[in-house]
């Protein structure tokens, strides 16, 4: 076996390394070594393997066998190839160390500058600069890096001093110290650490480096490295890397200088280079933003033959990596070094443009394109935003619940808002949380912040689909409907006070913040349309009302995948229909009722239909507990007992009767349709008479009819049964067919484990993944505020199972599924109507678990297209999927009704 | 392929069937063939297949082909036999046409005598028997019974024309009915039967026949049937046998007559021919009750070759069959027939005398006599149960909650029951649900009644672990506090009146009804002593008081497999300090409080550890969500709020502040743990000080500490962690070591799905099929009863899913588990510990699925026992069991301590 190579040397000569061994070098060492092997200055240096950092860790922080001698190898070709000594007095080699690992993670581990400085280099240093000046602020800046960094002594020891001395001496900045205080500052210094560490400021340049390599390898496990990998899911397995390399000085004098630089426009996708350069500067400088850097023309009139250079170095980079790059150099004395190249971070809108523009520059392909944008970004397109230069009070801070930005007047109630909003007043709704009974009002404000709820709350769900903003368990603000305010500490908000609420951050800004309109350019729907081509997965919607059926299929929704029928029912005068229905005491008393929805839903079935003509719509039954629908105040009993002509007290202690202990597991769902059959009656006839109605007109209407909440075989048997007959019963009274479906949702792991025996009864499959989430870890999202933040914020869980499916477990029960139902009836089609529908995780989930479709919230559908092409792309169904042929329509003899223009028009 | 038989005959020179054809033949059928091949008198006749019923009915309720010849063949095999010829005017033949299934449904289906008798043969009748008017009454019982069964008529047609008739003439009783009227009877009966029917009374015997066979046919398919199907889970698609059989008649005179018989004592079980006998009667007058029966040793003495004869035959059959049998006979003119022979029912104490005296007589073996007992059964050996003589007044019904009987006076809260209990007073506690505050109030109270809640409710699940009868659900009681009484309709029972539970019927009982006290016989524990050498389940309890644990030790508890901490909580003034630690403000406060709880809980430990010394225990960690532990009422808040020196405000709204939607999905279990580590801290500590206090004495225990509610692997390895960290630090500090274990609950579908990640931090799993099965379901079982009754009513589902576990879903889910937990731990021990640990079928699942043990509440032990026996002894474990040896101890060096002289004891 051979003896593993724990460094990898690069220089002008070439690189052992290249870019493609990030895993083993780090990005920054990898992309050293590809720039040297292109023939790219840089310095010379050498990279120690993340393999090594990992030993380190796995020997209890020891160095691996063979590490010191190979390092004392590569130090002494470093110094042959630069020809400098480490530690030299009179030439001295100095060199930057500096972590790197597989993953960007900036700023989060340490870095060490102008290591090899000592008593004795120091003066080697000022001699070759021809500035002693320089060579002791080098020396000082050294000393204070490596004791924070290496030795533990924290920074502020160090500028309390800095600080003393310039208060002492009389003078403002610390290059207006004079060059006896430096020195006398370097003494300090080292005192300081000598009373710190009990030893003396190590002076041996070799053990210096030993000690800073070991403190970059230590910087995996800090607290900021640790946090932020569980941020972006990155493992602590990988180890980092450490890159030695030989310092440059952009601080030598008029031809030095320091720059950054984006090869495009990293705002907006431009193709321009975008660089700024600073003279006689270190790379410290630029970050620190004590000087205004010039842009890079100015550079070019100083120093052309070095922005000739620059110029053919990034064409030739960004070309190399075929991506948009960020790009660090150093101009010592008119020589041009590059100190990093690595993938420039962008806006979501330069994504989409860079992507698309260099796929026609022939950089890329199509399907590379498709991979260069992150989906979830895509938000930040389609919902208005705060202006990012604005400047904001911000008040509280609450979940991002939904994107986007609103800003309006508070008020604290949903007739409020509808009663307002009408006269044209912008409205924020304040609510303790949501309830069905508030999406009037939710509608017409123009965001929604809500104290408690999480982001899969009753208001973050709605709010979602209507594309509306949302910050949603702001758990400091305190709400006094009876006072009408509500307060954050001692600072009171009074309705009408103007507020503004950013949902993609979750902040709450006090007054009316600006806000900046999206717009979808061209290159999105070029990207999009690429992103169609490349995708398997079907792409739905969930959407209530033709409204939002419209605003999905403006986004690409190809069918509606979940139309929840309860929403309908809270929908102006008909509420009191549904309580009475509700209330009913005789099975007539109930028909009554029903009768009178029967109209008013059809009309709301007609509209929906209407918008997604030509394009398959999934209607779910009734799925929420009856007494979701029953008044809450005082005020609506009175009313309510009125119109029935009943007492208060009994229709109180009647409501009381229907209160469940756990709503979420109680009569509800199919529940409902197998103890009140009329009432799925009802909807089924509405359904058919809509469809009937407009099917007349020549419009084309594809009804899923999709059943709620099944746990056991026999109710998916039962219901389908009843909507078949009903369906059946209307069709011959219009004298028409209707292609139709009869599915069943599988949101309760029962369900997935008897999905064959389902199966035989259901067209279709619509994984319900939040109840199924719920019931499968036996945890409520209502409830879940208490402890889930916790388990995420500690660990116990990698992610929020309501926000990415967990593959484990739930991911488990729902291939289970797809299996046994795919097992006894291959064409059966599986889609998804669950909150996960529109995250490209659970979307990649989807593909690869061989779904037909996700369905989403209207604002997410591009994201999920994006998403569903990348997973098409990167992930090849596992599973392969069923034919995108229809499954079994409920009766077999069913005449296709020719599809409408619009129909035609509409498919790609 | 040979011809299908449909039908099979029997006579004195033997028969086509045996007994051990009953599922071709019915039981009756089956019988009759045996009784006929041991040459036992038995009228000839013969049996019409079950498989020809089910023919018939998938042709659309048709004869099969073939049918009617073999009719036609065997009925003139009979009368050849019989030497009676079928409508013969001279001497005919008559039939009976009875039903009879594979499963005994005593009366469910439809029964035709005297079938053949007509216009003409009615005069046969009348010579041979010398009797006109046993004739002419003969006729009109036929027209009766088979207007009524085949054409039908309703009987009560028939009976209003009698009742006119005796009005008429001035007679009371049908037996004093003169010849002619008689005969004008049964004019006026046929003229009832045309102005029905539109067609004449059937005077042609053949159609006579094919009528009453069709009409026991379709009885198969009549509600009582299928009501009676549904409750004792006869498939429907096993179809009725017709049996067609010669007529006898014990109502020629005084040498005739007719009686029922049982082998032994069919309430006791003694060993003594138990039998009744009419002189001169059909079997009808048996069963109508209008002439009351004589002894047997009656008939002895008047008929006494009769009476040697019926010995002779019974003793060969008991000895035969190898049970204890119900037989039915007639005498016809000094002839005895037997007309049936089937094992008769019996009392749950003569089962179990019958089978281990017959056991003893070397009848049966062991396995035998413990397989003849219904586990279920034996709940009616462990209560007091109500005098079955006595008259009762019944107020209403409610769920059979806990078994056994209570009779008290009525009061309406928890603390007025302990207080009136104190001084001597019988109670019952009304309450409309309990909570685990009324935990005390149970304990003092004779039995609990409620109006909401269902079989596994608060109520039931509590007092089914007190041994304490309680009827839940009682719907129609409407309870006022305010006026300390309830109602049921317009009957009002205040406080202080007397009432009577019947918790194994369910039944509200005005007054004291007389109660019978239970006896643990020599004959039980013979049995359950063959039964413990049958079975491999370990059966354990749960309890969670040492007096509990003595009760369920005494019935054979072989350790606990539950024990819960949070009923602990409860007990006395420790509320307070729950309720402090719960509303703490700082972990300063919460760890204030849980210091006065540990040496509360530690001496239950110790309590508890002692009555089961020896034997494991395994302690559930605090599992319920905090507010259950907050106050109820208006006064317990002034209370606390003085305790702890806030506001009532401030203190309700913090209350509040724990509010959940879901509390079953919300923040319990090891999410406690999790969140508030020194709550299980406090648990450990107190679990493992108890164990070395004990220990130091001499007492061997054996601590099994359990996590409730995980549904990720790291919960489970971090609750571990905790556990073990205390533990040793507990027995480091007192320099003993306890053996003990640590494992996890799995009764959520995650748990059950990862089970293999799970096993590696856990000892043993112990299923929480409760709570498991809501999950799977998606129902909460306090929310069940507004829907589950329609669903087990009208079939969508077979078995409430709570009372008997669900093989197909939630079992599923559970081999599921215990195969990825054994597969990467082969020695996991395997428990249950939901209610269904005593439910026979869900035993005999454990059984199957290779569990080591199952748990349940100490009035069902000895159920558990014998249905593990029975598992064991006819379905081998299909799942091979751990070894029995213990799965692997938290810590490996682990002394284990001598156990102690009790434990030898106890141990088998």
């Amino acid at each position: 076996m051979a003896k593993q190579k724990h460094i990898y040397f690069f220089g002008p000569k070439g690189a052992e390394g290249a870019a493609g061994m990030k895993n083993l070098l780090g990005g920054k060492g990898a992309n050293l070594a590809e720039m040297c092997n292109l023939k790219v200055p840089v310095p010379a240096g050498f990279t120690i393997t993340t393999e090594t950092c990992v030993q380190f860790f796995d020997q209890g922080r020891r160095w691996p066998q063979g590490l010191d001698a190979e390092l004392a190898k590569n130090l002494a070709r470093l110094e042959k190839e630069m020809g400098k000594r480490f530690g030299d007095p009179s030439n001295p080699l100095l060199l930057s160390v500096r972590s790197g690992a597989r993953a960007s993670m900036p700023g989060m581990m340490d870095t060490v500058l102008n290591l090899g400085l000592n008593d004795e280099s120091l003066k080697g240093l000022a001699a070759k600069s021809g500035n002693e000046w320089f060579a002791w602020d080098s020396y000082r800046r050294f000393i204070t890096m490596f004791s924070d960094v290496v030795l533990g002594v924290e920074r502020q020891n160090f500028e309390q001093a800095i600080e003393r001395e310039k208060q002492r001496i009389g003078v403002i900045s610390d290059a207006e110290l004079p060059l006896d205080a430096l020195k006398a500052l370097v003494e300090q210094f080292k005192k300081i650490v000598r009373e710190h560490t009990k030893t003396p400021f190590p002076q041996n340049p070799r053990e210096q480096l030993r000690m800073a390599v070991n403190a970059v390898f230590n910087s995996w496990h800090n607290k900021r490295a640790i946090e932020y990998r569980r941020l972006y899911h990155i493992p602590a397995s990988w180890g980092t890397a450490v890159n030695v390399q030989a310092m440059v000085f952009g601080n030598m004098g008029a031809e030095s200088g320091t720059g950054v630089a984006f090869t495009r426009d990293p705002g907006t996708g431009e193709r321009r280079f975008f660089a700024e350069f600073l003279f006689n500067a270190q790379g410290e400088d630029v970050v620190a933003g004590i000087r205004t850097p010039l842009g890079i023309e100015e550079m070019g009139a100083r120093l052309p033959k070095v922005k000739a250079e620059l110029d053919r170095i990034w064409q030739r980079l960004e070309k190399h990596y075929r991506d948009m790059l960020d790009l660090e150099f150093t101009v010592e004395s008119g020589a041009l070094w590059m100190l990093q190249a690595r993938v420039g971070k962008r806006t979501a809108e330069a994504a989409v443009r860079i992507a698309v523009e260099m796929s026609r520059e022939g950089l890329i392909t199509k399907d590379e394109a498709v991979m260069r944008v992150y989906p979830e970004s895509l938000d930040q397109l389609l919902h208005d935003t705060i202006d990012p230069a604005a400047e904001l009070t911000v008040l509280t801070r609450g979940l991002p619940a939904s994107p986007g930005a609103g800003v309006g007047k508070v008020v604290f109630t949903a007739e409020e808002t509808i009663e307002l909003a009408a006269s044209g007043e912008k409205l924020i709704l304040v609510r303790q949380e949501t309830s069905p009974e508030d999406i009037g009002g939710m509608n017409a404000a123009q965001g929604i912040l809500t104290a408690t709820g999480g982001m899969t709350s009753h208001a973050a769900v709605v709010a979602r689909g209507m594309g509306k903003c949302c910050v949603a368990g702001a758990e400091q603000i305190k709400i006094s409907e009876r006072n009408q305010l509500f307060t954050v500490g001692s600072v009171a908000v009074h309705k009408g006070d103007w507020i503004t609420l950013d949902g993609s951050t979750g902040r709450v800004i006090l007054g009316k913040a600006p806000l900046v309109k999206p717009k979808l350019s061209e290159h999105f729907k070029t990207l999009m349309g690429w992103a169609d081509k490349a995708r398997r997965l079907r792409v739905r919607t969930n959407a209530d009302t033709p409204n939002d059926a419209k605003t999905a299929r403006d986004f690409g929704a190809e069918g509606i995948g979940l139309c929840r029928t309860e929403h309908m029912f809270f929908e102006g005068d008909r509420i009191i229909s549904v309580r009475e229905m509700i209330l009913a005491k005789t099975d007539e008393d109930r028909a009554k009722a029903l009768a009178k929805l029967l109209p008013m839903q059809r009309q709301d079935f007609v509209g929906i239909f209407e918008a997604m003509e030509g394009l398959p719509v999934t209607v779910r039954l009734l799925d929420p507990p009856l007494h979701e629908f029953l008044p809450k105040s005082e005020g609506d009993y009175e009313v309510l007992a009125k119109d029935l002509g009943v007492l208060v007290t009994e229709l109180k202690a009647q409501a009381q009767s229907l209160h469940e202990f756990n709503p979420m597991l109680g009569h509800r769902g199919c529940r409902l349709g197998m103890t009140f059959p009329a009432i799925y009656e009802m909807q089924t006839r509405a359904i058919f008479e809509a469809a009937c109605h407009l099917l007349k007109k020549g419009v084309v209407v594809k009804p899923e009819v999709m059943i709620p909440l099944v746990a056991h075989q026999e109710e998916m048997r039962r219901s389908r049964e009843l909507v078949v007959r009903v369906a059946e019963d209307v069709m011959k009274q219009e004298g028409l067919r209707v292609v139709y479906t009869v599915g069943s949702m599988i949101e309760l792991p029962r369900a997935a484990i008897v999905a064959d025996k389902i199966a035989e009864h259901a067209d279709f499959f619509s994984y319900g993944t939040n109840d199924l989430t719920q019931t499968t870890f036996g945890l409520s999202r209502d409830d879940a505020g208490r402890f889930l933040p916790h388990y995420t914020q500690t660990g116990i869980l990698d992610t929020d199972p309501f926000v990415s499916i967990d593959r484990e477990g739930v991911g488990e029960l729902i291939k289970l599924g797809v299996a046994r139902g795919r097992g006894i009836k291959p064409g059966l089609k599986v889609g998804i109507c669950g909150e996960h529908g529109g995250e490209p995780r659970s979307v990649e989930f989807c593909h690869e678990t061989g779904f037909d479709y996700v369905s989403c919230s209207p604002y997410r559908i591009p994201i999920a297209r994006l998403a569903a092409a990348q997973a098409a792309i990167t992930a090849p169904a596992a599973i392969k999927p069923a034919k995108t042929k229809k499954a079994r329509p409920a009766k077999r003899r069913v005449k296709k009704p020719a599809p409408s223009k619009a129909a035609k028009r509409r498919k790609r």
